[in-house]
């Protein structure tokens, strides 16, 4: 087994709090996808940015003035105009590709790499505070441990060419953008450069897993659905003509109690819910406008389906019903797919001999991914695909403006995908 | 003028007692009717019965066996075979018309004839049950008046005769059927028979006027339509399999929400009532079917007509949300047309020439009529109309179980039409 | 082991379509418990009938008018008097008991009786019609198998006093009224003569089990709570006063709405269903009443108490939204407990034993049972409980006018409850 | 009469003008308060401002930071720091007073002088863009013609000190604060210093009355009051634990639902308008909050106070049936009250006399004011007030960022007050 030196950790931990303190949200990760491509092909790997990866429809894109200004600034931190160029518009996220000339499998690992709308503290108790990588990008965070899944991602890419000469077949890794709200792989799994993966991995940091804990198959991630919803109807003064106004508010409001009224389903569990909704300009004003966040979940993709097509239906009478327009567009998508198990207790098996504490598969209650999406085309297509977590202590939960992770939790995920891609370049189980 | 003596009143007692015993509903007047057209006839009056007067859809039919029944009745009461054939499917009601071969004006006289299912009460203070002439047709009764309107209607139609000399032109008085639940009017008005009316007159007993006191015109009668509505879904075990049901019950209460929360109008006064919903097989199924009453009214006929676009707009919409079969059918429906106050002073002025305490027009708010179909028809063709009420002391209000008239409250109802008729005999207004 | 003989179906027979011939609901078993009565005397059990075994609140008592008319039919039909008396008021189901004199363990048999206010189909393919016993009660039917429970009980009844001098201990059969609507075991469950018991069996034939198939022990009843609610408004005249009213449609409506748009629950899956909803009087009134039946289920005990808490605040909060009353009664109630494993298991060794084809233990999604009552009060003094499912042919599912059972299915059942408890008596497992 | 020259109209558009150009909204009229307040004791009236005037809770005051923002404004226009002083905190608007010592009458004239959060056109063809008194406060504009208003009570007070010889009594001008959203009156009208009055005067420049002619009384405020509305409940993740959250954003929506479907009275035309809703922080978070903006009208006070009534219970109930938090607070308020038509019929006696076109009385469908309070209170203690119009052509609606009066029209405004108090003080019509 390769075993990698602690030391490691401090290259680690620069190229991770690098890319802490500038976080960048979903689509807009120009400094981030620029920064990793410039060292993937110092490194030598063949490295795609832009349309040829991302050649889908890409959802919960980011407005022209938020794209301008995350363009501007990752221009004016010095980000290489040669990634710029191909990413503008906001075709971020890297592939990088490293063909053996041997024969071997074909293998794809899968890093996120966005960042979240979210304040950091600036509590002293907060480490990246106290050690000054806070988050220069007021607003933005990498409260999910994004950054250092791209340092993993980082970390392997450079490992991988110390011991190139044990690799067969193709080695892919993939800095996926937009996870966050589920956004990203729908629209980079049509892509050429993703087809006939044999072997598929992911991971996530934290999400409860005991610090230095390894869990390498998961299954449980809900199919889901986001939608943005607006509704327009007309304005009228609501004490002198009320009968001209067309009330969106209404309409909405009745829209929301029907979708929280959509009943359970007996093939598993479900969730719908309308997290915000706003209406209306005016007290005196039948409210012309009003705007709906909502997401559906489901225990299988098919219930999930079940409810879109549900949300469809009374969005649509609901539009009949107030003589109104309604529009929904989908902003986030995630299947449910769980890990092969086989492929799991193939993991397994290295990470115990690496004599990292391990869970084979386990079922997590543990949100959405969008690294389904990419798990299900490796599986269609008769590869296989796992998912693990590795554990860390959390400073505090996901999505929390205090979210810290230890670091030393990063270098047993490249260990154990580092031997687990030799073994595999060894004897291909398939 | 023409004084009736008060012994006159035995006469009209007689008849009204016997319309009173004998109380049948919307469509379903067919021993009613046919007791009118034979004395009509004996009296020398052309008498139209049928469709060539019910010429259009009628709205609120009753049910197949309702109508089985109540025409097996009027057989064994011994009504006269001639008219029942004619009858025969609901076509009830009846039209005596008297040419007089003079050159005159064409007048109409307007009666209703139908009576309410409303069980009559055996209270002895109750007249009709103390002096024996209580409905003998359990569950219906005469609890609006309109067995002294078919009373009225007959007086004028004997005094006509009485008076024949002094009549020009053509009159026609209509014993119309359906009038509860504004449902008769609507099937008649297209007749041909009702064409060229240069005056037309209605009237109503009571309705909170004073005993005695005639008022000659009246205004404020809402616009109204009545629409049944089915909701048809799918029913599905409410425990095992509830995403296989689509929920007529919930459809129906958000529709009735909805309906309900519809905006007021600018223009006048408005009114939207779902007054019943019946929803459900059981307690642990999705429930496949509901069914509701609703009315709508409006000050004009323009405002009605906006509340039933928008009824329209909920119901398609709410077929839609829920995936469901919406079917509404309109069971009854009037317009809101004022008296023409030039004809109301002309009857005014002959009420008063009668000693009869008279107010010559006056704003009612007073619920709907389907004489107002016919009203707007004569004004549309040139004619003139207006609606009387001709006050009495009531023993409850309208439609209560209590509800009793004041007899000798229709002697001046008749004095005052037949006066107005012989002076527009004599002098053409128009 | 004991084998039954085959010929014992012939009685077996007899008994089961005297039962489905004269089917009562719950709480009217009259002449049900009766005949079972009379047969559990004759063979030597101590027999309790009436308000020493019906000790508690009943819920969903029909009224008085179906009370008396089921207590009539019973007696016409020659029912025993004294046990009629006892019964007075509803107070069915009877419990044997066999004190065997020797130590021993105390085990409880628990057997349902009553039947569905379904109306029989008159289907020559359907075997109660062509071999002429399908019910007499017109408008009832044992369309869920209680008639063939009645029949084991009493089968098991008459073998153990076969082969009494193998038995030790307490033995006794609870035959339970009011099953359906889970309204009867709640009544039961604080009587006295059901404490202390070692071990308790239930069952049920059909559900899904393939024929001649036995489940030793299961798991997945629902918890559950049903409930009638009654909104109580102030009628008014809607075109007239509207604002005087008090609307309990809107009310009811609105409560629907908010109760099935209840959450759902982190724990376990759960169901809310207002099944139906009867409103109004008039379409032309302000609905003045409106009554409600829904029914909530809980994965666990503990859920549908959540549920219940929500239903309790969204109809206390209606009632002062509206300004109208609003009263709410549970009408049938069961908790979610699983068999205990252990005697399942014990349970599927004689089954087996008996060359019955077995499963040991199953989870179901079978709805809910009220014998959760029974067994949740029996684990908790520490004895073992098991519900058992014998499967079976059916002709149609359960609650079908056109269900129906195969007979020889019931002689396994009886069969294995006879040998289970020899071997319970012969070794005292606990 | 008294005669004004047409040169006095330079004088008045100067005022109007520089009023215009800084507009400050209700409650922060702390410049226009001190130069009204300067004026009006150079020219020997006695001022009275702050809280000896604003003596009751003022509805719908803006924040700390609107508060400060708006003061600090003043202070750097030179505000006279004397009136700041007692105006800090709110408490803006004057009242002059003249004592003339000679036994008279007390009138009052009131004058409202607060500007609207309305971003003004730059458009050219708005003459305030073009001849330069567009408003300097970006976001705020005189767009209800409050800047005439306040010229006329300044032209008023100076001509009344031209005329003051012909004055007995005592007279009053109150410059009002916070007429927008109907907030300011209620906060004033219970001061000693409005007691007594026997005299009160109001006035409206606009509202689609017709060039010049002035509307000597009228008819037809609606009654309202203005809500704002928050639902507390408790967030949690929808995913993870929907059943934990309480969710505030269904909660609003139900209470939207509910109080849209308020019945309408039959005393009178009424408006309900939810007219604002803000729910929810993300879409997977069961949202715990809610804001609601809502208005309640009726054409009687107690048409209104029956809606609020009803406001009440709907929003209590909710907070029982969503357990949650539910706060309302009133920010607006005006009665409905008729001018007295004995003094409108004397005030247009005048405008004839001064050949200012005019019409006695006039029912206007006219939306809310606050004025309503002061003309309760002086008819409550035997005074008579009227509430009168003049005409202009405006540039576009009330409201609307192109609104626009004609200066010219403010002229007869004055000449009819000043010939109107000249004409009482002569002879006390009481």
């Amino acid at each position: 087994m390769i075993q990698l030196s602690k030391n490691y950790l401090n290259t680690l931990s620069v190229w991770r709090r690098d890319f802490h303190r500038y976080p960048e949200p979903g689509w807009l990760e120009f400094r981030t996808t620029a920064k990793i491509a410039d060292q993937l092909e110092a490194w030598g790997y063949t490295v795609h940015v832009g349309q040829e990866l991302v050649v889908g429809e890409r959802m919960g894109l980011p407005n022209q003035k938020e794209m301008a200004s995350f363009f501007e600034r990752a221009k004016d931190l010095g980000a290489n105009e040669k990634w710029l160029e191909k990413m503008a518009g906001g075709y971020t996220g890297a592939l990088a590709v490293l063909e053996t000339g041997k024969p071997g499998p074909t293998v794809l690992f899968r890093i996120d790499i966005d960042a979240l709308p979210i304040l950091e503290t600036t509590n002293d108790k907060h480490i990246p505070q106290r050690l000054d990588f806070r988050s220069l990008n007021e607003g933005y965070m990498h409260a999910c441990g994004h950054d250092s899944h791209a340092t993993i991602g980082l970390g392997l890419a450079e490992q991988m060419m110390q011991h190139r000469n044990k690799l067969t077949g193709t080695i892919k890794i993939l800095f996926q953008p937009a996870e966050e709200g589920v956004r990203g792989a729908a629209a980079l799994v049509e892509s050429e450069l993703l087809n006939d993966i044999d072997y598929l991995f992911a991971l996530h940091i934290g999400t409860g897993v005991e610090k230095g804990v390894f869990v390498a198959g998961t299954d449980g991630f809900l199919a889901t659905s986001k939608y943005d919803v607006t509704f327009e109807g007309v304005a009228a003064h609501a004490g002198a003509f009320p009968e001209q106004g067309k009330n969106a508010l209404l309409a909405s409001a009745q829209a929301a109690l029907a979708l929280q009224a959509l009943p359970p389903h007996s093939d598993g569990s479900s969730r719908v819910n309308v997290g915000t909704l706003h209406a209306g300009a005016g007290r005196n004003i039948i409210a012309a406008n009003a705007k709906m966040q909502l997401e559906l979940r489901g225990e299988t993709t098919e219930i999930n389906a079940f409810y879109e097509q549900q949300m469809r239906n009374i969005l649509e009478g609901i539009a009949t019903m107030y003589d109104i327009k309604v529009h929904y567009e989908k902003v986030g998508s995630a299947v449910s797919v769980p890990s092969d198990r086989q492929l799991a207790e193939k993991l397994a098996q290295v990470t115990k001999a690496l004599n990292i504490p391990t869970i084979d598969y386990q079922y997590f209650n543990a949100g959405s991914e969008d690294a389904t999406f990419l798990m299900e085309k490796v599986q269609k297509s008769g590869g296989l695909a796992t998912y693990s977590i590795i554990g860390t202590n959390l400073a505090a939960g996901h999505h929390n403006e205090c979210f810290d992770i230890e670091e030393d939790d990063m270098l047993p995920a490249i260990e154990a995908w580092l031997n687990m891609l030799v073994s595999l370049c060894e004897e291909d189980m398939k």
